[in-house]
């Protein structure tokens, strides 16, 4: 989507250790009325789903997640990245090494939020070795919930996450997918 | 606001420990076309406010800013609660105890964020004890941006914290003041 790649590249901070820093207009800081055009973007991806349900983990998902579910009139869940005493009843769970922050983490969602009436999109801001959305996926097939698929803004396409994913079946879209942060020119994307 | 008040009384779940469970509809699942009725609600309340930033702390107030800001046609922005190696540069913080997971933060948000340029409106969803709030509030002052006010989903009034900080002169909106969790008929609400 050349609208993300263009912001990307002029905004995007590239800095040590493989990192590509958003946060001005897709984290931290949120460029609501823009993301909300990738939001539309993902809607027209997967409109022909009939999705009734779209997934995310905490926290920088959630906004996506939140536009994303509003094009499609559905409810948004998150998976919390530990357990907390403010959860009951029982959860599914699913391991997830997040590689941004080098740590351990169990995704947790509550058994009532996600079950087998539930057609799943799974949304996130960043797709790069695959584990948060390897989590996910985990939660939907616990769940007996339908896959219908995966949507990130940004893929680092060399991490292989996105593509591991895509070799077992499951469809993956990607708005932006970066494949050299340090190219001659600046980043790098792949089409 | 009936509309949210008539959704808590049926649904909200009421906890030992003075904890109002709402994480069926507006936390970790969100119905998202009803939360966005709320934030078409604060927009109205705020509407000749020239808001341009709103701001939350993460996880579970980022959807409602998201929906908010989308009304404002704004960014939204959120604090996180501790430092992670994915933040550059300098730093605005700000204490926070968190009575619902009895621990304590730093919430913290870069300085690039937030500015004398910013007329902020903090979203939260919920109100209680107030600490997330004046936490927020600590940093739209050492920014030297300009308040707005402040907006709840859900206010529970009978723990003060909303209207200490109403009697500082701060304007606070709550679209559902809880005033007893524990009434004869249920929960009951203050008007």
């Amino acid at each position: 989507m050349e609208l993300l790649e263009t912001r990307i590249a002029k905004e995007g901070i590239v800095g040590q250790g493989d990192v590509l820093k958003v946060g001005s207009f897709l984290n931290q800081q949120m460029d609501i009325p823009f993301v909300d055009k990738l939001a539309e973007e993902i809607h027209t991806l997967f409109a022909s789903e009939n999705v009734n349900k779209v997934l995310t983990v905490e926290a920088s998902g959630i906004c996506i997640a939140a536009l994303v579910a509003l094009k499609f009139n559905a409810p948004a869940v998150y998976a919390k990245k530990h357990n907390t005493s403010n959860i009951a009843g029982e959860c599914y769970s699913s391991h997830l090494h997040s590689y941004t922050h080098n740590c351990d983490n169990t995704v947790i969602i509550p058994k009532d939020y996600l079950g087998v009436n539930d057609r799943v999109l799974i949304v996130d801001d960043f797709l790069a070795t695959g584990e948060a959305m390897e989590a996910l996926i985990g939660l939907v097939n616990t769940s007996g919930a339908t896959l219908v698929g995966c949507a990130a803004l940004v893929e680092k396409v060399y991490q292989e996450g996105g593509n591991k994913i895509r070799s077992r079946g499951i469809r993956v879209e990607s708005l932006a997918k970066v494949s050299n942060l340090y190219g001659k020119n600046g980043i790098e994307f792949e089409h």
